[in-house]
């Protein structure tokens, strides 16, 4: 496909991603709180976007929203003792309240496990009560020491959609986990946003969980991004916060748990998988404009082009499509292209006294900037036309594009080389011990992301592990990460 | 109108109002913080109407939803000197990272001037960046150390909405302040929660406002609650961030602000004025649930009668009507109407064997719990005439309410005697000194709301001060308040 460079995009990506954000702008940094940042109104309403998928995948599956408060108690943070231990040297503590010191200290939530648990012992009595399947969009805070990246490693996470599900039996949780994946694997399908499964390593899972699933993106650079993650978390939560039902039989059990979560980063990989060297290129879905009217004005038809063009914005508009006319008269054509293109609007529509005069319109696609004439009275239909030729091409420009990233490697010098010289992920066959799993880590400079969650079982007689070269039982991913 | 009783609801509202947000339920208290609440999953979808009617005013007055930072650093906090002096007892201080002691304080936002103002001044530069006008629903935080309330006096505010505006001119902005009071106006009017509008005296503004205009409504126990309130900022907050702007004349002036916010205090209002002795009664806009059909089941005729309830059903939602079918085997119909009616679902549709005879269904009305009979062909018809005229009731019921509870004292042994022993709000006249409105407070042990916000110019020539006997200037109006 033809369309604009992505040079800078991947030559200079870090770059090129302040660039997108400040100057759209979505997300302004400037607060004076590091690891902090502002959804200036464009940006909001990208999120909004977002979070309207999230929040139509999860209420189609069940999922009750809630909100629950945002100081936790120590003594509560502490009670599942790996989930604390992992979480406290990253947790802001409210200490006082005016003046005075607080009789019990108070965590700003880095997640809400503790928060909600004790109350998941209130609301569940009997097994008519399971399953109980809750969601909460809010801000949670951690303490990072390494340097801070917007919108992806940050102190503040104000976008943090964590799920919570509670059931009768071990076999319904790990179902739930099985659908967890399916919801957030649609949610992404319909961000268009390419993503690699994997189960993490052991050493890598959530404080608590038995088995962490997480989805990973490859960004411009190389690098990975982990974009969103599902946890079984078997009987550790429910026995720490003694949340027991009465089973069917009149005994009591405890619940078997889950809980998923998917922040601002799935913005920041929307933002930066699908953009160019022009700045943003949205899905036509999740576009807050879908369509911009841009008037080309000669002089003395002004009036005459400017009335087709509110014309054809009203028309996109009853067709149910999000269109804005942009008629500002102290910008030039060019000028207005080039905001409206960085803002990523999916398509562009132009009229000028041609256009008046043939009954036509020009359709620019924001993706490959291919320029179509359109019958006037058939715009809006045009458009929408457009429209699924965009999201399909997004779909799949995105996905070969990650597919290109992701290598096989069959010694260490070659997984480390191709680290080194493209980035992405590399696969590797694994015998399946944490001892040969960390090595590997060390030896390549990189992250195991895990095995893969299509297929955890075997890989194939022949297959040797890359570093002790006993049989390997599975394939394991490793990448230099964010 | 007939309907259930307002008993417990007027004489206990304490109780009543307990009960309803537990049993319905809306909102748990036992959350382990003071001061704290949960949204349930029906609290949750209660308050998103709410929200949803807020937002809908926001924007068609143009008015941009962002989302700032939630951590305040003490400097900024403290640079209106006003502003802090009131709030410095009751900020919640974060002050370890971990067990890393933090170098710069930060307080959970109280309100969210200080931490916007400073990014007003990076976004304002020139007269074209105004007005400027924004908007966020936030959680907020008060160190309350009087009694808490559940959703009424809290320590965490979890539904904050709070307006901020910029503007060129002192006009502009006292226009504004017009327009933000009649925002709020139609917020309250959809909500059908009526209300006094009152200018508050100088002793009782926001911390670093010129002048507060305040909504007030009286509670079933007569006493008053603070729904809502518009604040002109003047170049208070502007001059202390050196927020200015360079006007078309090339020199440079300070901006002129506004701000105005509303809390979940609007959703215990709402559940306070409408509700009676059998729960919630919602009006059908705000109503998460806003029929329920429920069959009216006899032996042998079973499936009949839950097929024609299914097809009821169906008919309302593609009417458009957020309808729900209640098919509970294990519940009589009275156990179920007993359960709807306290989540104050507006219509109730039986439908039983001699309907399904007739070719009708029976609807009864959540307020008045009049029943009709209605062909089931014209179903949705009736129901939306239904909540054509349950809404206007609860709004004229209301409004009727509350003016009984608004009473005139011509001295201060009446006022204090009305508010002794009825609480509500009696206005009087004053001569607008602060000596004798403080004074007046004392005598009657009420809290002034302030002066009418519509007649604010003078009473008449005959009026004498309540206080002192000196020509008044204008109504004051007090009140026992929450």
């Amino acid at each position: 496909m033809a369309g604009p460079e992505r040079k800078v995009w991947s030559e200079n990506y870090s770059e090129w991603f302040h660039k997108v954000i400040s100057e759209t702008p979505i997300y302004d940094t400037r607060y004076p709180v590091k690891g902090t940042g502002i959804w200036t109104p464009f940006g909001f309403r990208l999120r909004s976007s977002v979070l309207n998928i999230i929040r139509e995948e999860l209420e189609r599956t069940g999922h009750d929203e809630v909100l629950f408060p945002q100081l936790i108690p120590d003594y509560l943070l502490s009670r599942e003792s790996e989930h604390i231990r992992n979480f406290e040297d990253e947790v802001y503590w409210v200490t006082h309240g005016g003046k005075t010191p607080l009789d019990v200290k108070l965590a700003l939530r880095p997640t809400s496990e503790t928060a909600m648990y004790p109350i998941f012992k209130l609301w569940i009595n009997a097994y008519s009560d399971l399953p109980l399947k809750i969601f909460q969009v809010v801000s949670v805070f951690r303490y990072e020491t390494k340097a801070t990246r917007p919108m992806i490693r940050v102190r503040e996470v104000s976008t943090f959609k964590e799920a919570h599900t509670a059931h009768a039996t071990r076999e319904e949780a790990e179902e739930q986990v099985r659908t967890g994946v399916e919801v957030y694997s649609r949610i992404f399908g319909e961000l268009k946003i390419p993503f690699l499964r994997s189960v993490r390593p052991d050493w890598d899972k959530f404080p608590g969980a038995e088995r962490s699933v997480a989805f990973d993106t490859i960004m411009p650079d190389g690098k990975v991004l982990q974009i969103g993650t599902v946890h079984f978390l078997g009987q550790n939560f429910s026995k720490a916060f003694d949340i027991k039902y009465m089973t069917k039989e009149g005994g009591y059990e405890h619940v078997w748990q889950t809980c998923y979560g998917i922040s601002e980063r799935a913005i920041a990989a929307l933002i930066s998988v699908h953009g160019d060297d022009r700045g943003l290129v949205l899905p036509s879905n999740i576009a807050p404009v879908q369509v911009v009217v841009i008037p080309i004005v000669y002089k003395g038809r002004e009036e005459e082009v400017l009335k087709a063009c509110v014309g054809a914005r009203d028309a996109l508009q009853s067709a149910g499509i999000r269109a804005a006319l942009d008629n500002r008269r102290d910008l030039t054509p060019g000028n207005k292209y080039y905001s409206w293109e960085m803002k990523g609007v999916p398509v562009r529509v132009e009229i000028g006294p041609r256009d008046l005069d043939a009954g036509t319109a020009v359709i620019v696609r924001r993706d490959s900037l291919k320029k179509v004439q359109v019958q006037i009275g058939s715009l809006a239909e045009a458009v929408k036309e457009a429209f699924r030729e965009i999201d399909l091409e997004l779909g799949r420009r995105s996905r070969d594009w990650m597919e290109t990233k992701v290598r096989k490697a069959s010694s260490i010098d070659e997984a480390k080389e191709e680290l080194d010289r493209r980035g992405g992920v590399v696969e590797m066959f694994w015998c399946g011990r944490a001892s040969c799993g960390q090595e590997l880590e060390k030896a390549i400079d990189a992250r195991i992301l895990g095995t893969p969650y299509e297929d955890e079982i075997a890989v194939g007689q022949d297959a040797k592990c890359i570093l002790c070269g006993e049989v390997a039982l599975k394939k394991i991913r490793a990448a230099r990460s964010y």
